[in-house]
């Protein structure tokens, strides 16, 4: 699927999950922080939304690997017929087989059964890892813009095999959480970036050899990630803003979250700060 | 052995480890959720097993150095004689020699001496680093799929030794304990793999410069570790299955391992799991 | 902005910022040491300077990243005119930018606001990180010397990624914020080394292909690195003194930081010391 | 110093250092493990001999920069003089310098003055780093076996950078320390291969373009980290059962230093190795 659509489609999803995780990721850390009065709550509702999320992933594999396989020029399941049949197609129905997994990991770590904890994010690891594995060896013999550009995507894969690794060892760091929907945001408006330079809707084409576009390509990444970083800080603080406004009758158990409370003076709070001050 | 059985031999002993680790820690993880009712099983019984596995490690090592030296067309323990013997014997037999210092290290471990904790992870994680050393000097001037299907071998090799090593400094980590036996049923697979591609055993040979036989076997190898997965996963619920109907009996004691029990609302687990979901 | 002045720019503020993070860190450690006694002076002090240096930051960013634009060879806002315009100013200013957002992490978590710890940390390693990537993609078709002395630059520039980015981990570890400063000042020195290498204020050019400056530059760097070393070693023994000099009225809480004490013999510091021996 | 005695100079240092720290630290571990019972004798001795150590490494330093300055041949201070002067000797003098710093460091940490810790590894990591670094940029050039044998020395080197790395996280971990002490033989070791091979003592020349020698070497390199093993495996059981048999009288304590005792079935041991075996 060497066109646009074929970008904007992976694209669509990882911009969705990274939105999604954007918002998740602060509203579990801000529940997790009013935890201290109402235990009760959290488990039930954010272990539901991690079994439909799970779900969801599934269903997109499912679908996608099924779109690959039986488009019109797709290779209908068949693999070998006096030649490899269609390889692109079946290098990324192996890439949504990976998702999938991932997908089949979520439900079983939201489910009631003894999994070891942090298998999800295992899987998650592993998912980007083989689509940065055969994306790898995807882009050789190309012109230099076209590898260039698929190059700067694997800055992000790779970025987020590396910090999902990490959360399997250090459970719901919340930086790592931020980092995971930053690397996915940027990974979905770049693979919309990709298919606009690659396949422009209107306008000439881009000259695949000159050196001030691949400049600007490089730069342009380091945008998106800038753009990746904003929207993630503003999700964050609507939903600090939300969460708080709602908890405000709670008001008391509320701060014990904030990180810093240098402005304020009463003594009681200070002794509260102390313990994550010594960390 | 440049042939089909110098490739199926070390796989067969890849293939079988990682099988029996995918058996035998999920055994050991359920022991230990179960242990706080049964303290007293535990130690030996592993222990002996640990021991065993030491010993055929040692055992086949030394069967390995021995087949390699003195083979008919073997080197028969000459190294140098008016030029290098049969270097690539040597070199296999260097392999052999480090799985065997790992197996030495198992038996250290498993004894009552005073040993540091995780030197049988660090052997291991040793053995397997000379493997790809020695393999990454080794495929040098070859056709490109030879040269391909060898590479990726590698990282099956480095991605076990840096998840062994890891378990030097994080002891019984379950999914680093997963990791090591897929990544070593994935090595014992693609060692199969690697001799039917070079040496058919029935067929046409395969084309070595084919640029489509290169992007199948790159992507063979992600459904190789699927498998690996698979199997693992299948071999973890079985272990968890039996060992449950088993201690049924007991089952005040076996709740304690669950990861999650979103479902089940009695307030008493409620006070055990707040340990487990604040680490 | 290839000349001396533009390379003398940026050495200035990184070799500004090492030093004062060289005096900073030993300051922050040693009323840490101290804190036992009167723990209510530290916080407000220490989150007021951090402040004022996030503000620094986001001012001089801003005032960079001008500069880059509206010098009278500066693109103006231009980005494209008939191709690329000025493209050196702009990658310029988006690493300016990238300290700005640095700049602005460091003050959210100045504030009283409920910021995830070590945002600072993981926003400046991101900024070093897009300084190095923009640069690694920068040095390209130069002659040998010109390539190799911006490459040895990105030593320190990855370098001051990953320790900053253990920072986010190892929250307030001594080891890593004294290499920071030392990274940061060898930056900024060896900024002014380029900057002499490439653009002579007097005396003949550089010979960029002779292959003894390219060892002699390589060796070069390594000094720069000893003086960086040093310099943090004095500022940190010059606060130590003057800060234990202050303290000298409040003694007996000054010694629970030292690291040892073998020469004395009480036994009362022996309990005290215990703790930190078994760490 | 490219002769036989310019690599058997530092392959001597580094195969006496690490000879010593494979007595040292398995005699700190075994102390540590007897220490319940005798808190008072161990900072003290051990602290003069990292003093002692630390000053022999000063000491050596010095000596090495002097010797490569004022050898007949040597540049005798002068840098430059019409063309870089003796540039080699300049670069080996600052690979002694950042070991000097290392023995500056370990004087430091010995003394009783605040230092942070981890201080003394930091210094030794980066010694080393240099040691490398240098190194790298050293080698090219040069014929393929000439590189190669060079090569391979800087895993050795890297390792030894990583693992001093990681000590100033992780402190005082056995297996970390044994690394250091094989990475040293294996480096004191190979530096006198590397002498024996480009400058025999006796016998024909070594064919530097042979690939049959390049094999060799590699496999090599791997016997003699073996040896390194060997070595240190040999020394820490001589260490142990020497402590032992002087530690018989205060038996009761010594047993809790064992890793294991599955043997063993008395209850009271059990509860003092419970401890040890949750970690």
């Amino acid at each position: 699927m060497a066109n646009f659509k074929g970008h904007a489609l992976p694209g669509s999803f990882f911009l969705l999950f990274g939105l999604w995780w954007s918002v998740k990721y602060p509203m579990r850390q801000c529940w997790k922080n009013n935890l201290h009065g109402r235990r009760q709550k959290l488990p039930l509702f954010f272990t539901r939304i991690d079994l439909i999320e799970g779900a969801i992933k599934i269903f997109f594999s499912f679908v996608g690997i099924m779109a690959e396989q039986f488009v019109p020029d797709g290779p209908h399941a068949h693999l070998y017929n006096d030649g490899w049949v269609k390889l692109m197609n079946w290098q990324h129905s192996t890439m949504y087989l990976f998702f999938g997994i991932s997908g089949i990991a979520d439900v079983l770590c939201a489910s009631s059964l003894p999994v070891p904890k942090g298998l999800d994010r295992m899987a998650l690891s592993l998912a980007l890892f083989v689509e940065g594995f055969l994306f790898y060896f995807h882009v050789h013999n190309r012109p230099p813009l076209d590898t260039h550009i698929h190059s700067l995507l694997l800055f992000a894969v790779f970025g987020g095999v590396a910090s999902t690794m990490l959360e399997v060892f250090i459970l719901d760091h919340p930086i790592l959480e931020l980092t995971r929907s930053s690397l996915a945001i940027l990974q979905g408006t770049w693979f919309y970036q990709i298919g606009f330079v690659l396949f422009p809707l209107r306008g000439p084409e881009w000259n695949e050899k000159d050196h001030g576009n691949l400049m600007f390509i490089t730069m342009c990444y380091c945008w998106h990630l800038a753009v990746a970083l904003l929207i993630v800080g503003i999700n964050y603080s609507i939903v600090f803003c939300a969460m708080r406004r709602r908890g405000a009758g709670q008001r008391d158990q509320i701060e014990i979250g904030l990180r810093k409370s240098a402005l304020s003076d009463t003594s009681t709070q200070k002794a509260l700060l102390q313990d994550s001050d010594e960390e």
